[in-house]
């Protein structure tokens, strides 16, 4: 999600504030954790053996022409939003936080929003 | 979720306000995904997969003497709230989404809490 | 996370305050579910049989010198935050609701972050 513009609100007052992002389509995921290429390799082919892919015909959802019904599986497990809050204006994460958006079907434009709320 | 009351307070302003629905019990879900049977179908079986309902002595928890020890792991794969962001007071949705109260046990009656705050 | 002091920041009023908890680490979870030491056997168990810890070498994570990629994964299914609305300046926690941390490496100090915000 690096270098998303997003549509949320400019905060007034950086204390106690919190920002969302959520990833707005129902086969994506919007997470958090470490940026380490062998760590996402690891997430997709986990992910791949707990909502396989194929055979297609696993998938009632699949029923209705599409080929995603996997995709939708694996979004739940890795999530849809993830609330951060900001604290003297940052957003505050732990050592190694970064938010990431997880792409699962592939077919469609998507668009992430972020929001951004306090007092 | 359709059709539910929820006790949240009105929001004064919709601009920069966000609202979330949890659901208060340990073995059901509030999640976000597609109005599609086959989908839902989907779901109730990949669950049922990854933590079965028998035999009921593979859990820990089924030693109480309740059955329901699959539906809390269920809950967590699914979730148990979600925070949808609410601009020109509407939820902001992406184009499929709509938000489900998912049901893994059944035995007690549950609420589902919708808290609405803002600035 | 029962005794956690937190870094919150006081609510002013009550009426519309939600709080959330963050676990800012990416090998453990903040989550909500029931105090009852069976079902939380049973969540070891079974996390350990969705991403094993072992063998070490299944992860491409681990090739960092690392030997916690199944924790990474684990995390995932848990949740990495919670939020929880508060009504009438308390937690609006269903029945048997009880906010945990989970642990799935457990080499780092950790901590939890806890947010306050309302109107």
């Amino acid at each position: 999600m690096t270098g998303n513009a997003g549509r949320g609100a400019v905060p007034r007052d950086p204390r106690g504030v919190r920002g969302d992002g959520d990833e707005e389509h129902i086969t994506a995921s919007v997470f958090i954790n470490d940026d380490e290429p062998g760590l996402h390799d690891d997430y997709a082919r986990w992910l791949e053996r707990l909502a396989p892919h194929e055979p297609l015909a696993q998938y009632r959802h699949n029923d209705t022409g599409e080929d995603n019904g996997d995709a939708h599986l694996k979004r739940q497990v890795m999530g849809r939003e993830v609330v951060v809050a900001v604290s003297g204006g940052k957003l505050d994460f732990g050592p190694w936080e970064q938010i990431f958006y997880g792409e699962f079907d592939g077919r469609r434009r998507k668009r992430v929003l972020v929001k951004i709320i306090g007092e």
